[in-house]
């Protein structure tokens, strides 16, 4: 390997432009393996085990060191080992090792997780945060008065110190369909509706597309929740091509596509089309493990590399925080060293790339 | 290579999850090219040839040295010698050449093939008979009195002692559409409007769901033919994910998706997300020859490794029994020596999950 | 690398069945770098460059030392080598360069770019035409008389001398829907509201599906473009298996995918399905610079080897002309020499399926 190249993927500092926080409080072993499966919703059966699976290999590969284990040792050491440690002692092994500057947090999932100010300080980097659309939906709901006031007002409320917005309209009914700005009557109508039904979950369509084009009008960037996730949301309704006439009226807000999996090419495809879209490597890499790097290399083929971006998407168990850093740079040292052993990059460019997708690009993004 | 792990491929003995008959009568070279197409439907066009293709390259390479000839014999010579042989004769050199332990064999295809005791007889190994549902909804319509009634009489007299059924809905319309469980009157209007045009196959929607329920209520394994087949199915109709409203409500029955080209990592995905999601591999591999190894790659993506089955889906050719095991222990090596080489897996995982993948899987799904 | 297999590639003379003319008239840097972009129809953000990309980095790797420049040179003095020639003398250096025997042009699009003289002339080659039907709808509209009999003439008049037809219907409302002949009453109301409208761009699928239907007719070659293209058409209205019941309907005229990218899986799968359709790799290649190598290998999986063809789709810098033989030429190299590595394929036949990929399939098809 090129060792200017993989020295330099190595040290690089990333910002993690979309992670979620660690666990604070202790688990058994069935919520751990469970921590390792993203798409299921049910526990897992008995005769499966989490750590038989991409991530769980990749967490007995990359983390176990930390904890003082050899590589790839067996799953019941890893966990008789991993129970000594509290759940922030983990973070503070994993987090610092990330080799992360900045963490940006999506703050809109519920459960005893790390919250901004534990981000900070058991990793010693700096935070953002991303607030949810949908979150601020529900607050404009109890608020009192008109929605769309309500609703202006709290986003700007609590953007003002965050860094983005991000929607999961992924798990709201999916991309497919008239996603156009309503107008202020339908709005109306639809927020007294909800507010009548009396808290449940947001999913009247209406209301999901007033807060995408308030989050636009915004300017901040948005993140989309695209692809990979669980089985609540119907995946192929997922494809980001379904946003393809969202993308034509969206104007110069960046809409950041995260995840992706297993539309990175469609993907890929946007973030050339567009200006103002971004293709986020998030949750993938993670799940992916030994095979991230066949993933980072088809998002190396329409998106432009200024328009690629970084993150874990970790969430609970803080190896997460830490292995989806460390497989992003052994998924780009390998795709990259194997472009310039082919003669098809040069070392410096190769470099320079790492430099963009690993923090550039997100700093230039999210204004850091 | 590691030759540990090498050795471990080379000698697995495999349980053939999903395969069909061999030819019993010999036929001309035309039928034999036709036989490496998997997806025409009409006879090969004057200017192209059967061998011209990643499977035909396969059957070359890899089938011509159990022949007597050279790796990569010329077309010509190949046929020459294969026609030396009876078809009874090439299935004792082929079969028991591929190390399967257990054939489960679909006998819903027509023709002169072998069925269960022939397969036994030549391989020299177990078999497991896999039934068709809709060529039980056949029989039930042939059958006197109530059509829901004889499904379900049939469905558990032909059960008795197979080991699974299996659907081919994504030849009869597709996954696309309301695939939800109907209720007895239209299952009775249904059947009766069958009955009456006579003799026309299977394509009513509501007596698919209904099979594909009380299949589902049965308990034994289900099959579904998923994406890679003949021009017949509207691919893009057979895209797993299609399936997720029937998945969310299928319960605990094992639901195992066959072939899933170009759809395996979205089928990897439900996979992932459903206790009772299976991913084949299937035909798939054995059109693929040297792209197996990618193919086989993609499916070691998010599906669990306790989740995913070998088969070949041979049918006619002998050579194609033999080659799906070729086509896999050479895909697999490669790509687990890849893992092993990066130090992303260690050698014993990699043999172990070559284990669960051959055949401990599927000795668990079908209870064998 | 096998040096005889390498050495066949590197000499290879090439049909490249599908491009466009190099630009005639200097143009900025900023016109240049939008050249590199083929999906965003706006111009590129201040923040972006076209070199930052797949294609600009192999711009760089692969042009630059035809320009006396060193291998990956910066991309600013790439830019001032380049705009000391004109246009013309940069033709006259990439086009031989390319060595390509026919270059098959589609003259379908406006602007000062080369035609058909000024490509045989700057490359010392034989040149073919390709004629887009909706430039004879358009020219039907505008003559006398009766549009269909209009067409119909046009079209043999026109074809008298070109090699192929091809067809936009992808950024014409796409493949989904019917695709069915329409009969000649629904032409004539349909071509009577298009004249009455007066030079709006042909949208009506009634005159689409005619032109598209008289094509077949026609019996020569007629392509589609499929997949990548610009934001124009809707990506996901474009995957080639929206064609399925035109394809079942298209008899024997040679149908080819072009571009495909990304649904080369699929169309592959088609071009395995339907004697008379083929799968193109022009566009995808350049785009994806040193991702090509993983596209081409996708195009090698069910397509039959007599069925796939090489095209550049360049158009605009004179370097695409060049770029898309030199990328093919690199990928299929380094795809083909891990197949026969491998003991996959030997090497004969991996000289052969270059031949039949590079010039013979596409000689046979239209007939050269």
């Amino acid at each position: 390997m090129s060792s200017a190249l993989a020295d330099h993927i190595a040290g690089v500092r990333l910002v993690d432009n979309h992670v979620h926080g660690y666990w604070l409080t202790s688990g058994d072993r069935r919520r751990f393996e469970n921590g390792l499966n993203e798409a299921n919703i049910d526990p897992l059966a008995d005769f499966d085990s989490g750590f038989d699976t991409q991530l769980g290999f990749a967490v007995r590969a990359h983390c176990a060191p930390l904890l003082g284990l050899p590589e790839h040792v067996d799953p019941q050491t890893y966990w008789e080992r991993r129970r000594e440690s509290t759940e922030d002692q983990l973070a503070r092994v994993f987090l610092p090792a990330a080799g992360v500057s900045d963490w940006l947090v999506d703050t809109g999932l519920p459960g005893a997780i790390g919250g901004l100010a534990e981000m900070a300080d058991v990793s010693g980097s700096a935070v953002g945060e991303i607030v949810r659309l949908e979150q601020i939906a529900e607050q404009a709901a109890a608020a009192a008065g008109d929605y769309a006031d309500a609703f202006r007002r709290i986003l700007h409320e609590r953007t003002a110190t965050a860094v983005a917005t991000k929607t999961v309209l992924a798990y709201r009914g999916g991309f497919n369909g008239d996603l156009s700005e309503p107008d202020e009557r339908a709005v109306d109508a639809a927020a007294a509706r909800w507010r009548d039904a009396g808290g449940v979950r947001l999913a009247d369509r209406v209301l999901l597309r007033f807060g995408v084009h308030e989050a636009l009008r915004l300017g901040k960037p948005l993140q989309f929740h695209v692809g990979l996730g669980d089985r609540d949301c119907d995946l192929h309704r997922t494809n980001p091509l379904l946003l393809l006439d969202l993308l034509r009226q969206s104007g110069t807000t960046p809409i950041v596509l995260l995840h992706c999996y297993p539309y990175e090419r469609e993907a890929g495809y946007l973030a050339q089309a567009f200006n103002n879209v971004y293709l986020d490597v998030g949750l993938s890499i993670n799940h992916l493990g030994a095979r991230a790097e066949a993933f980072v290399a088809r998002t190396l083929e329409l998106a432009p590399f200024r328009k690629i971006l970084y993150s874990s998407d970790a969430f609970g168990p803080a190896e997460l925080h830490y292995l989806g850093s460390a497989l992003w740079r052994a998924a780009m040292a390998a795709v990259l060293t194997g472009f310039v052993a082919r003669g098809q990059w040069s070392e410096p460019d190769a470099i320079r790339v790492v430099d963009l997708i690993g923090r550039a690009n997100a700093r230039r993004v999210y204004r850091l």
